[in-house]
């Protein structure tokens, strides 16, 4: 009765932390295949569990790529899931004096975490990453439906992208 | 007079090595920054002439990620000159068991070789790597004017691309 807005106050206050520090983004460990990296994964395209061998060859295949390849993920504090991923991958060209391309690919939020800002953070990071790495720009493919969150991310629309399946 | 139709046979067969054998579709050579490569990338995109030092640091970086990266050359017979290229950039990924994804990029031909069918050959070549490394689809990103050209190489259209430029 004395303080009848504080418990709104409060929930205001929890709800700003569920968008910053409710999340740790970081890049991603060995440690997140228990964290439910694949699970995640699967919201956005097939991917069965992997074995915690092909799991662990090809995160030494990536980390062997070093600063040219990136998987941030973003893990809850509550919960210690995994609530959000993304990677960003390097390409090296000869064109504007042997430039640099980041590719942004496999971002996905899990469905439980969207509408909270948290895949544009984890885009913003790793757009900073290609940008701190001398890329001249960062590209990616997504649906049409996606346009206006890249484009709040900071991307506009360029081309079309074509796709061969074998 | 006794082979009157000899020479027209011989011009059809010169006809099909121009398309076939008059140019020789191999992977980059560091000798090829002699062969017009800037010359011929500056007709995609801004592309100063690179020093030779510059143009072997890249050529080691990229020779360094094996079968991962492939650049193409259709050189010449008759001039020893470039008339095309085009590379592949193989993509290793978490999703699809771990799949590979190979991304076509810098697809060029020069203007004067243009309507002999150079372009679907080495694309088509590009693609057989990709293919042969295990990737299961490649990806392109090109011009809404250029999606009838890669239809013809067995691309369809599936997506936008965004770009965020530094």
């Amino acid at each position: 009765m004395e303080q009848p807005h504080a418990p709104v106050a409060a929930e205001a206050g929890a709800g700003a932390k569920a968008a910053g520090d409710a999340y740790t983004i970081r890049p991603l460990e060995i440690s997140d295949l228990s964290k439910g990296f694949c699970e995640l994964l699967a919201q956005l395209s097939p991917s069965p569990p992997l074995s915690e061998d092909a799991f662990r060859a090809r995160f030494a295949e990536l980390a062997a790529l070093g600063a040219d390849h990136l998987v941030l993920v973003a893990e809850e504090a509550a919960t210690g899931r995994l609530a959000a991923a993304g990677a960003v991958l390097v390409e090296r060209k000869f064109i504007r004096r042997c430039g640099l391309v980041g590719h942004l690919e496999d971002v996905v939020v899990d469905a439980a975490a969207r509408g909270r800002g948290l895949g544009e953070r984890l885009v913003r990071r790793l757009v900073e990453h290609a940008r701190g790495r001398g890329c001249y720009k960062v590209i990616l493919n997504c649906t049409t439906e996606l346009r206006g969150f890249y484009a709040k991310c900071g991307f506009e629309e360029k081309n079309v992208q074509m796709g061969l399946y074998f």
